[in-house]
C-alpha cells in the first residue's frame, strides 16, 4: 500500500494536534452530485451500484475530485449485513429500503446467524480493496456499518418506520428475543467491520441512526451495550497504525457522556447540541465529529461560512475535532455550498490554531 | 361555573403537594377509542369534527368516561390558527395536514395578520364553553395551541416535512422574514389562548412539536423566544385561580434548563430523558409533565405497570409531577393498557408519598 500523504483525519480522531480541522461529509458521495446521478443511472439500481466494486469505487472518489476533503468513506448501504443474513433487501421506487422477509416469528429470530463477510459480503470487501488502491495514499478510507440496534429496527420493522411499533413491542414484550437479535447482529457487525479493516479500511464508523428513538433506560439496555460490544471487538491496529473507531447515535446528545465512555476513539454529534458544550462534557476523553445542520447548506455561501465558523469557534483550539455535518448531506444541496464549507473549515481552523 | 371537585392536576402544575400524581394523556381523545372512531364517522371528516362544538365536546369527554383521568383537553387541531389566517387547512386521505396556500413569497409573509379569535375561531371558543359546562366541575379543562415555531413550520412547508427544507432555508437565508412570521404568529397564539381561557380553559399548553429539529443556536433564536412571548402574554388568573401554563418542546431535552427559565409553570418532557435527571436539572423551579414512551402501551399490562412505576420512582416524592406520555397516544394502543396505566399511576404514587 502507498504511504498515506494526508493523515490529518486519523490524527484528529486520536486527539493528536493537527495543522487544521479535517473534514468529510456523511453521504458525501450522493445525489447532490450530478456525476453520482450519472453513475447511478448507468448502474441501474441503487443496489446494483452498491454491489459493483468498480462503480462503488467510482462514486466513492467523486466528491474527492471536486473538493479538498480529508477522508473517503466506502460507498455502500447500511443494510448489507441483514441482506446477507437472508432478509432480502430491496428498494421500492420513491420509498426507503425494505426487507422481503422481516423478522416476525420466534423461529425466524432463533434461526438468525451472522454471515461470513467473505462469502455473501465479499463484494463490499472487493470495493474496499479497489477504493484503497484508487486512493493511492491520498486520504484515508473509512469503513462503516449500521449499529446492532439500528439494523434490528430495520430487520424487525421491515423498513423505516414512523413509530417503531414492531421493535418496541418486541423490546417491551419479549426483550429476550430482541437481545438475541442484537447479540447475533453485533457479532455480524464486528466480523463485517474487521473484514473491511483487513481489506484496507483505515477507520471504522458505526451509525446508530435510530438510537435516539429510545428512552434513556431502553437506550442503555438495547443500543449502547451492543455499540460497546462492536467497539470492543474491532481490530485496533493495522499497517502499523491505530485504526480509530467512531460511534454516532443520531439524537443521542442527552446520553453523550455514557456514549463517550464505551471505548470508541470518537463520537459523532448531530446538530442539536452545541459542540462547545459537548466538548466541555467529554473533555479530552474522545474526539468529536460534527456538527453542522445539513440544512445550512441551502443558505447562501456567506451564511454557510459564518455557520461553519460558529461550529469551529464553539469547539475551540483543542485537538480532537473532525468537522462534519450532523446528518447525511441532502440531495438538494447546491454543490457550491460544499465548496464554501470546505474552504472555510480549512482556512478558519488554521486561523484558530495560530491564535490559540 | 360549578366548583372544581378534582384540582389535583392544577395543584401539581403549581408544585403544590397532592395526594397522588395526577395524569392525563396527550391525544387522549383519539383513534385508539372505538367510540371516538364512531363519532368521527358520524362527523364526516376530522375537520368537521373539530369545527362542531357539540361533537368536539362529545369526544373530549369520551376518555374521561372510560378512565379516571385528572384533566380533560380541548379536542381540536393544532393548525386552527394558520387556517384562520387564511392558509386553507385540509387533510388529504391517509396523509397529514396540508395547507392550500403555504407561505412562499415575501408579500404573503408581509400580509400575514393575527386572526380575531372571536371571529374565524369562535367555533373553538364555543367548544371550550360547551366542554366546561359538560365537565360540570369534575376535572379541569386544558386549552392548547401549537407554538409559533411549530405553526411556522407547517405554514412555510405546507404540511409536515422530513427535512424542513423550506423553513430552514428561510431561517438561514431570510431570518428577518421568519422572525416576522413568528412575531405575528406569537401574537395570534396569545390572543387565541387567552380567548380559550376567557371561555373556560383552566390551564394552557403550548405544543412545540418541531422545536427539536433545530440546532441549539437556532432553537434559541427561532423557537424559545416566541414560546416565552406567548407565556408572557397569557392571562395569569381567572375565576380566582392561577391558570397554569405548560410548554412542551418535543426533542428539547438538551435545552431543558433554558426552557424551564422562560416563566411557564410546567415543562413537558418526551421519553428520551430520564425524568429523575430532568428533575435534578430543574429543581423546583417548574413542574414536569411526562414522560412514558407511548410505545410501552403496546406491551402487556404488567410491563405497562412496571414502566409507569419506573417513571414515578425516578421523579420521586417531590411535588410538581403530572404524569403523561412523552408524545400523543398511538391509534394502535389497546384500551386495556390505558386502564393498567391509570390504575398504576394513582396507586403507586400514593404509595411513594406515604413512604416519602
Amino acid at each position: 500500500m502507498s504511504r498515506l500523504r494526508n493523515d490529518t483525519f486519523l490524527r484528529a480522531l486520536l486527539r493528536e494536534p493537527t495543522d487544521y480541522t479535517p473534514l468529510w461529509l456523511m453521504r458525501q458521495a450522493g445525489r447532490y452530485l450530478p456525476e453520482y446521478c450519472e453513475t447511478r443511472r448507468r448502474a441501474g439500481s441503487f443496489l446494483d451500484l452498491c454491489k459493483s466494486p468498480a462503480l462503488a469505487c467510482e462514486v466513492t472518489l467523486q466528491p474527492l475530485a471536486r473538493y479538498d476533503l480529508d477522508a473517503a468513506i466506502l460507498f455502500s448501504d447500511i443494510l448489507t449485513v441483514p441482506d446477507a443474513m437472508g432478509l432480502g433487501l430491496y428498494f421500492a421506487e420513491g420509498e426507503g429500503p425494505r426487507f422481503e422477509r422481516p423478522l416476525r416469528s420466534e423461529w425466524e429470530i432463533r434461526n438468525l446467524t451472522a454471515p461470513d463477510p467473505h462469502a455473501e459480503l465479499q463484494y463490499v470487501m472487493d470495493a474496499v480493496s479497489e477504493i484503497r488502491r484508487a486512493l493511492d495514499g491520498s486520504v484515508p478510507l473509512i469503513g462503516f456499518s449500521g449499529s446492532p440496534w439500528t439494523l434490528a429496527c430495520y430487520m424487525v420493522e421491515g423498513g423505516s418506520s414512523s413509530d417503531y411499533r414492531q421493535i418496541k413491542t418486541l423490546a417491551y414484550s419479549r426483550p429476550d428475543l430482541l437481545h438475541h437479535i442484537l447479540g447475533v447482529t453485533a457479532d455480524a457487525v464486528v466480523a463485517y467491520l474487521n473484514a473491511q479493516i483487513e481489506s484496507g479500511a483505515q477507520a471504522a464508523m458505526v451509525f446508530d441512526s435510530w438510537g435516539g428513538v429510545l428512552s434513556e433506560a431502553a437506550y442503555h439496555e438495547f443500543s449502547l451495550p451492543y455499540l460497546k460490544r462492536v467497539v470492543d471487538g474491532l481490530i485496533r491496529e493495522r499497517e502499523d497504525r491505530r485504526v480509530p473507531s467512531i460511534v454516532f447515535t443520531k439524537g443521542g446528545g442527552l446520553w453523550l457522556e455514557s456514549i463517550a465512555a464505551i471505548g470508541a476513539d470518537a463520537v459523532g454529534l448531530d446538530w442539536t447540541m452545541d459542540i462547545g458544550r459537548a466538548r466541555t462534557l467529554v473533555g479530552d476523553r474522545v474526539a468529536l465529529q460534527g456538527n453542522l445542520d445539513p440544512s445550512i447548506l441551502f443558505a447562501p455561501p456567506e451564511v454557510v461560512a459564518a455557520e461553519a465558523r460558529r461550529v469551529l469557534d464553539a469547539y475551540g483550539p483543542h485537538p480532537g475535532h473532525v468537522f462534519n455535518l450532523g446528518h447525511g448531506i441532502s440531495q438538494f444541496t447546491p454543490p457550491e455550498s460544499v465548496s464554501a464549507l470546505v474552504e472555510t473549515v480549512h482556512t478558519h481552523s488554521r486561523k484558530i490554531r495560530s491564535q490559540g
